[in-house]
């Protein structure tokens, strides 16, 4: 079972692509492009919902639900919105099928035709601010705090599992402010939001930064993002988070009354994380075995396997599991005990290491005799044995101590594949034979960032915060620059 | 604001459209037929979902997630499921846009055509079968215990807010499982699962029964059904719990090897609930003032209104407000202190009775004085004083109190506009002039259902399970009957 998936260094892309399906995450249906996502997958999904919606109504937000279609006039609405979007989605034409008379089947109703086309939303600023024209009056109604868990579809030509699908499942927040100052807070906030969420429950380091211009969000005045390093040295932007001036608001009409009683269009902002989350948690951690899932996330944090040839055994020991199952379950922590028969114990090994799961006991006849139980870490793959009167409080500290190490060692990875380049010829090295993550100076245009990713396939994956101010010339163009950008290749 | 909608009396219809308005719990978007959900109105579907998602855990089902696209050849495979469904659907023929030269914003671009159109799923019967082809191998992998939380699509002319939708929210079930016996087992068990949630939860009494051949699920072998009486007498039909038999076992070519090797095809069920039961909440109870929510499912279960001239008199109000705001929601008792100075009582009071929020604490400087708040209840609008140390206690036995009172309402007006019908004259006469549920004789044909149907608008909403078995003639035909069914005008 261990062997079933090929090694990261033999082939990084397979390696992932094996993983997501034999540990059950996701596989593509029949429909180009769009994922099933499986019951394991979909509960590690769960757990990041109920985590970030939790931080989002902490933060003051409210869910609410919008339609899956948008007319088609609307993309027009927002002219920088258009054509950053609109293009590469699915178009509804039609709303009736029909008997086929001559083929069979069914086939579709030409007389069933729409007077105007509906697209499956790609992102629904368009069809929310829309509403927010009706919803705001005056000052009393901003500031105006939404979240949407949504399916949205952006038609792709190349797909991978959770990375890049046609449909994905998202998050997006939608808001409306009087003020700029506080639109760009709530900017800021949600970045923040994320960054946390990704270093606390995904174990997973992240560069917070500014898009450059090429790169923001269609609609937006400046967006910012997370960026996480996967083990094959390359980027993923982890989330976004849009300062929307008042582009939406002027395109849609969106006004209130300040206190005043002078009417001021209102100040927007979005921000959204989708399904893409899961990959970059598998690709962060996961080892030749199998999945490395940290205790925060795992939909199962605690395994327990029995060991035994005869019935009897298997009844002593089952007391013994079903006494631990209750003290953890009573401090929180998700337990699932596998007796089943049909299943031998170094098969289960092998599927939880692939599934896994942070801690698996083993406890076996000897155990018995001596009081104690074998715990093994999926991380470090240590095994030790303890004392069942010290289990239930070694696991507590254990799964603690799981979640940090997974996230040093992240953070480690990333630390030693964070380089700096001072010319071109040292940038193009370090790119092309170390990879990872690459600062160097830029001169700000978006003519030589477009040439560096030609040469390169290098991206200025952000303009980091709170980097230093760092006066030189660009690597490119010799150019002056007034500090480092992050470049690296990304998925 | 309470003179804001029209009352039940005047116009049952326009209460209910402009109370769904006026209550912030949705409105129609500019999609035709699809609604926008409100913060509001989410929340109380939230309590709904996380209710019913629990229930679902603990009887064994696990989340996942399909396609929103389903091939259109595969509503074809199922012989009576393309019958009965594929019809009014939302179709997907082309994938992208281009900018339009001639009249500006974007065109449907014609070379982006898809070879085969993709349906917007109306429910996934299909596409979860034609997964589970590759899932079920051997006996080891049965019961298959999944369920989806979605948004479908089904292409309706005349729609109303959560009772009739373009697009709607909901969970859809699909078992898979080694007999016959299992699945019909399974079957009953989330009809049960619905009936208690009803009952328990929205306050609502439900009548548990299987459908006519007429009104059976497109698939299925038999439609059980849960039928909830509305406050104009119609009949609701609250979830459905389909067994499917072998039928797409069949379509889909799903077999699995038994214990003793030999190929079978495996049994199916599906069972759903939707944004209907919004639709249902809100016409069970609510009144000519504005929204009753149940206790259980009330997002605010209790609100707290201060009354105050001077700020030194808020300033004392907060206090003891803020310490009941802690102590009840140390209950688990979701609390809101509106301390708003944008809005005066008066306005606060008629907002949380338009919104149906449980509990209403009053607190004044006399209040103060003497030790005591105000407390109204919004199911009677009874108030009564209560000293403060006695509050909390209060509280919770009386939001306890009110959900089983506002159940109780419910089922004293199902029993008092529940009849029997014994000649068709009756049936007429009781149908017409009092409304309600009728029960009735009936010859088990199609042809009479349809008759009577056409004649008074009446429906067999569903055989009762647990009747009495009772012999009589048929009030329609005069032909033998074995019982009597159940006869409505429904949603
Ligand atoms: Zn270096
Ligand atoms: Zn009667």
């Amino acid at each position: 079972m261990s062997k079933a998936i090929p090694s990261r260094s033999e082939d990084y892309s397979l390696w992932y692509n094996e993983l997501v399906k034999k540990a059950g995450l996701a596989e593509n249906s029949p429909v180009r492009g769009c994922m099933v996502i499986k019951p394991y997958g979909f509960a590690i999904w769960e757990k990041m919902q109920q985590t970030l919606d939790k931080m989002f109504k902490e933060t003051g937000h409210s869910n609410a639900y919008f339609p899956l279609f948008i007319p088609k006039s609307f993309f027009s609405k927002e002219a920088s919105h258009v054509e950053g979007f609109a293009k590469e989605c699915a178009v509804v034409t039609h709303y009736r099928l029909k008997n086929d008379e001559v083929n069979g089947g069914v086939m579709v109703d030409p007389d069933a035709k729409l007077e105007e086309e509906l697209i499956v939303r790609p992102t629904s600023e368009t069809v929310i601010w829309d509403s927010y024209k009706n919803w705001i009056q005056s000052y009393r109604d901003l500031p105006l705090l939404i979240n949407q868990w949504a399916n949205v579809v952006r038609w792709e030509m190349r797909t991978r599992l959770f990375l890049r699908t046609a449909e994905f499942l998202w998050q997006e927040g939608h808001t409306a402010h009087a003020t700029r100052q506080e639109a760009e807070e709530e900017t800021v906030q949600m970045l923040n939001v994320y960054a946390e969420f990704a270093e606390n429950f995904m174990a997973l380091p992240v560069t917070k930064g500014i898009k450059t211009e090429n790169e923001r969000f269609a609609g937006a005045v400046e967006t910012y993002c997370i960026e996480a390093m996967m083990q094959d040295g390359k980027a993923l932007q982890a989330g976004t988070s849009h300062f929307l001036g008042q582009n939406f608001a002027k395109a849609f009409d969106v006004k209130f009354a300040n206190k005043e009683g002078k009417e001021e269009y209102v100040w927007g902002t979005s921000w959204g994380v989708s399904t893409r989350l899961m990959g970059a948690l598998i690709m962060a951690h996961s080892d030749d075995e199998g999945l490395v899932l940290p205790p925060n996330l795992a939909p199962i944090q605690v395994v327990i396997v029995p060991i035994y040839r005869k019935d009897e055994e298997l009844e002593k020991i089952s007391e013994v599991a079903e006494k631990f199952t209750k003290e953890l379950r009573a401090r929180n922590i998700s337990v699932q005990y596998d007796k089943r028969d049909t299943h031998k114990p170094g098969w289960k090994f092998a599927e939880y290491e692939l599934k896994g799961v942070p801690v698996r006991i083993a406890i076996g006849p000897k155990d018995l005799e001596k009081g104690t139980v074998e715990i093994a870490r999926r991380d470090t793959k240590e095994k030790q044995f303890v004392a069942q009167g010290e289990t239930v409080e070694h696991i507590v500290t254990l799964l603690d101590d799981i979640q940090k190490n997974i996230y040093q060692k992240a953070a480690s990875f990333k630390e030693a594949n964070t380089h700096q380049a001072d010319s071109y010829e040292e940038f193009k090295e370090v790119i092309e034979k170390k990879g990872g993550f690459v600062y160097a100076h830029w001169d700000g245009t978006s003519e030589t960032e477009e040439k560096i990713k030609e040469e390169t396939k290098a991206t200025i994956r952000c303009i980091p915060l709170n980097s230093n101010q760092e006066e030189g010339t660009c690597i490119y163009s010799g150019k002056p620059s007034k500090g480092r950008v992050l470049f690296a290749k990304a998925y």
